[in-house]
């Protein structure tokens, strides 16, 4: 259940609670892929750098190690000794980025699965028997995530098309509980906005779903190669008709720059890659901007990757002691760099929270929003 | 200064205080090569796993960062965050392993360096210079390590040039101390005795350099493939005119079963990069043996690697989950694989140090050492 706390402007402060802990919002999910993040770092590693909610893939799993494997295993939680909320995606974005040989038909999506070329049919109801199988606190309904720039009317068949398919995960949803064959009954499901960059199909999409009483919603497709620009205006353009006693989500965003001026936007809930990947390049995190620690300058440089953090890099490691470690290509390097950029992502958010709390967003968006993003 | 608590046969029951801390023996030194341990172990995890000696690469951390950047940074120490005692190795091991176009004179060696080609010439002052920088604990000769099989005449003229050399390492040392240029005064320093697989040469070179009173004595050029028996056989010959009140490091060894065959001939100090390298193949050590978590059949074993092992990985995940890690080619599979290894391995020897201080060491040895090395 989702409560508003309070507002600023278009931001919102509100509380998430679920069957496996509540959400404070908004906020950052940390993305572990195969049921680990990226870099080495395990669900008590999450726990240390203040992670609220796992996110894992559908595809994945399914492919590997398979999805009634994971059930067996009590779901998600036990098997990763995860104790928090859950979301895993649909599936559909990978169905889409990675897969070879696609064929989307009404029912749903042939492919071959990157990992053996094995052919393999996933649709709404696979979507949610998959999710089911996982056991996450929340399921993502199946949509085709459509690449930008697109056709306006093919964007809007595959809108229509996602709708229809929306319905199915509902149903479907619905049927597996009611015959025992989820693993958990209290999981809920969130859809999502598509729509392409146009805005008629944005708007006429988040009408509709809007009307079908989810547990959530979700702004998918964006972030995916448009101008920033765009993505913040189709936000303001949805943002309207988006119920405003569920959670919004924008699937992949993003930087810190972006979650900023999606909070001012509406926005309760982020995911992204983008930290744990950049960490693992050497690209980190600080309050005045983006860090390179490949750089040559930080080979004697006994400071912490960002001074005053209280992450578990920063509070052992020094900057030169990271250079070196990931010059070296050693796995360490990696982990720490990834560690700090989560916990850093997630004080973020609660700082966002705070600001919130004490009316002040507005002011710290402005301090922050141009100096995140700006490498250093 | 090195205690001799208590004898059973050959093997010793010791403790050997150091002013990094007191090292309880018989040990396994922990290996970080480049300063970190493979499979991104930090210091604090080391001490997590139970490590009381972390064993550092000279050169590997001459090539990288280098060990003037790693002097200025307070020593291996604050620069790994490790605060107990460490020991580097001298160089020569990689210098006759890894290292391009070798050139051996009196001086000492000219070769290639295995990351960039840069030629680099290390002799027994080098190697002191450079383990001086590096603030080591304890640093170990420069030597050549003779491939086995050898020749006669090479291996007894090596082994007299390497005695040459470690009389130039002490002289060098003192030197150091003395002009205040040693990052540490307290650094010690261990003989190493070479000889090949011939017990005369073996033998004449352990009594030569037990009347140079260093600080500890090593056998090093075993475990570099000549058999266990050969290896087992050459340590029960130089034992006896090893001294009894200084630390024997058996350098490079080995499996659970060497290291009971090492501590039953005397031995109080072993290494081995094996435990951490076997991991992160998904070799994991148990008391019943050894498992490969490849295995199809731990697809669905809910049971830790080793059941009752208080280890960080046994203490949370499944080998299901391990298995699963390991095949996603997830860093965290190796992470965990390897902090299991390496507890498995400080335990060995704190039970070891147990049953000695108990009286019943030859009991332990025989229910142990044909189990540990077999595959389950």
């Amino acid at each position: 259940m989702y409560t508003l706390i309070k507002t600023e402007g278009s931001a919102r402060r509100g509380s998430f609670s679920t069957h496996h802990g509540v959400v404070e919002m908004p906020a950052f999910m940390n993305v572990a892929t195969a049921g680990a993040i990226k870099g080495g770092l395990s669900a008590l590693d999450l726990e240390e750098v203040g992670c609220q909610v796992m996110l894992c893939n559908t595809y994945h799993l399914h492919l590997r190690p398979g999805d009634e494997v994971v059930a067996r295993r009590g779901g998600l939680g036990p098997f990763t000794a995860w104790r928090g909320p859950i979301l895993t995606d649909s599936g559909g974005f990978q169905v889409f980025s990675l897969a070879g040989l696609r064929k989307i038909k009404e029912e749903g999506v042939t492919f071959q699965s990157h990992i053996d070329g094995r052919r393999i049919f996933m649709g709404p109801e696979e979507s949610m028997r998959i999710q089911a199988n996982l056991g996450s606190t929340i399921a993502m309904a199946f949509d085709e995530c459509v690449e930008n720039p697109a056709e306006h009317a093919y964007a809007q068949a595959s809108s229509k098309r996602t709708i229809r398919w929306l319905a199915r995960c509902q149903a479907e949803m619905a049927r597996l509980k009611a015959e025992g064959k989820a693993l958990d009954s209290r999981q809920l499901l969130f859809g999502i906005n598509q729509g392409a960059t146009f805005e008629d199909l944005r708007l006429d999409n988040m009408k509709e779903i809007a009307a079908m009483g989810l547990d959530g919603y979700a702004i998918g497709g964006l972030a995916v190669g448009e101008p920033a620009e765009v993505m913040y205006h189709l936000i303001s353009v949805v943002e309207p008709e988006m119920p405003k006693d569920k959670p919004r989500y924008l699937m992949g965003v993003g930087t810190p720059g972006n979650i900023l001026e999606g909070v001012r936007r509406g926005v309760d809930l982020f995911d992204c890659v983008m930290p744990a990947r950049n960490a693992r390049h050497g690209h980190v995190y600080t309050w005045q901007g983006v860090r390179n620690l490949n750089n040559q300058r930080y080979t004697e440089d006994d400071a912490p990757i960002d001074e005053g953090c209280q992450c578990p890099a920063c509070r052992h490691f020094s900057r030169a002691y990271l250079r070196h470690l990931l010059r070296a290509d050693e796995a360490l390097g990696r982990r720490l760099a990834v560690l700090h950029n989560l916990y850093f992502y997630n004080r973020l958010m609660a700082l966002i929270r705070q600001a919130l709390d004490e009316g002040r967003f507005e002011e710290f968006y402005r301090q922050n929003v141009s100096v995140l993003d700006t490498r250093i």
